[in-house]
């Protein structure tokens, strides 16, 4: 009897605020895995703020997701049935099995991004979180744009997500000091108490840019030297009127503007008065990196100096609204979906 | 009888637009020149959009222009009276004179800048305009940071001015597509007659972001490369909607924002979709290229390449409403006082 998989399709593109009804949860019988495939139980979904410009039909570094496809996404699972040698059946895979309880992919396609990780030495979420593409994100980020040089303070907002808790423990372990920008106190002591950030400020105590400005000011006497923004808006503009001559900021992501309207630079000539370096990038366009990333990350974790926290909803059906709180801002840490 | 010597001070700081009550005219006899200093009689006075924000307590990469002084600014002119070997009386110098008609300097004070020039094989105003800073600041910027290469698209906005005219022309030595963005009929035709610019697009015709984009698009069909930003605001937001992957902006200048509130980004996000690098710079923190970028640009002065367009106020009593006439578009490349 065919095994019965539960998936989450693009109904809809939003028209500005992303709802429940862009979205739309099938079942379908999936059939047996073909010549070199492999069909792969997922056990997590990883939910992530880049998804939600992919559902628009704005300018992105990638096309838009099609309508009427399942939803995509990385996904950590195990190998069921293999007709492809080097993933037997038991094999733990990270790949981009997008949002459904199973997924059947040609193995040896580069374009999977297929790739083997253990099950035992760390939890097998961690591969979606610390040890996957976010904490390589925060690596790639640190590592080509950012730089920090010992003794110099980088600012990360969305300090305690999965993106900001990797940036926190490698540039503390590069002898850099780090103020982190966070919503609420429990975001804010998590990335002070287990990741080590020197101190966390609570953007949603300051109304304005103004107000959130010096309160930053306050935790930065010599300035910022570079910036991990995770975010945009107000919250950028209130680091970019703080930096040293010749800082970097790496942009990694603008969440506050993809759900609706762009959320606008208040005063990009900050860029020039500071001689400041401006650059975006995206993890997968940088492999150069991984290895070195993903081996100083798995250091950090297990010298438990990066301690990942996790919001996991439960079941396929629970993806769409986890990851509506997701842009909201109502996780902790990394936001995953529990499959199996 | 000791030489009078009329200046121009600061008066008083600008709130919102400058205005001539900003500036104020004195006259008062130069002493004799110094041990170590000469004399100098200015034949031109360069005015410069960066000396608006020197105005204010703003940031800047400079601290603020002092209340009551002379008004800061790049001269050229002749040695009257010396008591330094290396410029004897009669030798024509480029330095900081400021605004006024004589500034007695010492020679060997590399803060001075002061550097010898020939008065015979090019105008004498060259060497503040296509020959001098703001030549050497479009060198700057292209090899820095644009880095165009053969068969890409640059655009220059603020094309028809001192550096943006020095842009197309090196641009184009570069086999590279130009696309100018200017204000008016006169400077667009300048620039492609004069400069060799392949296009360029007059902003005034269009009244809003989305139709210059539109206009600008239709010019670029193949998306920009790299941009040599000048002006900021709508004028650079519609160009960075259509940048391409792995775009450089080189940020010169943002005179848009300079006389009273900051010009916004709109959606600086495309900085990630895009992948671009931004990056702001100043001429006098890029030493190491002058030499290279003085070759370069007389060859193509001599060449007939560049071919320099001055506005000419004429008495020192000129320069302020000279200067707030700049910050309004009215001049037609360098804008200079000839004071001798």
């Amino acid at each position: 009897m065919a095994i019965q998989n539960r998936k989450i399709i693009l109904r809809s593109r939003p028209e500005g605020e992303a709802g429940l009804d862009n979205f739309e949860l099938l079942t379908e019988p999936l059939p047996p895995a073909g010549p070199e495939q492999v069909l792969i139980r997922h056990h997590y979904l990883s939910l992530d703020p880049y998804m939600r410009r992919r559902m628009d039909l704005k300018k992105n570094y990638a096309p838009p997701h099609p309508v009427g496809e399942v939803m995509l996404g990385g996904t950590v699972g195990e190998v069921l049935e293999s007709r492809h040698p080097d993933f037997p059946p038991g094999t733990f895979v990270v790949g981009r099995g997008g949002w459904q309880e199973y997924s059947i992919v040609p193995a040896a396609d580069a374009s999977q991004d297929l790739r083997k990780v253990d099950a035992d030495k760390v939890p097998l979420s961690y591969h979606l979180g610390a040890l996957g593409m976010p904490g390589l994100t925060a690596w790639v980020g640190l590592e080509k744009i950012c730089q920090p040089r010992s003794g110099e303070t980088l600012v990360v907002s969305a300090a305690s997500g999965a993106v900001g808790s990797a940036v926190i423990a490698l540039a503390k372990s590069m002898q850099v000091r780090v103020v982190g920008i966070a919503g609420g106190p429990e975001k804010c002591n998590y990335a002070v108490t287990a990741l080590g950030c020197d101190t966390c400020v609570d953007y949603k105590q300051y109304s304005d840019t103004a107000s959130l400005t010096e309160a930053l000011r306050a935790q930065c006497p010599a300035g910022v030297d570079s910036l991990f923004e995770n975010v945009g808006g107000y919250v950028m503009d209130s680091v970019m009127s703080q930096m040293n001559a010749f800082g970097r900021i790496a942009v990694c992501g603008m969440i506050s503007g993809y759900d609706g309207e762009p959320a606008p630079m208040r005063d990009p000539s900050a860029i020039l008065w500071s001689r400041l370096r401006v650059e975006g990038f995206i993890v997968g366009e940088n492999k150069a990196l991984w290895d070195v990333g993903f081996a100083k990350l798995r250091e950090l974790v297990v010298a438990g100096r990066l301690r990942p926290r996790e919001s996991i909803s439960t079941g396929i059906e629970s993806a769409p609204e986890a990851f509506l709180g997701m842009l909201r801002g109502k996780n902790l840490g990394k936001q995953l979906v529990k499959l199996a």
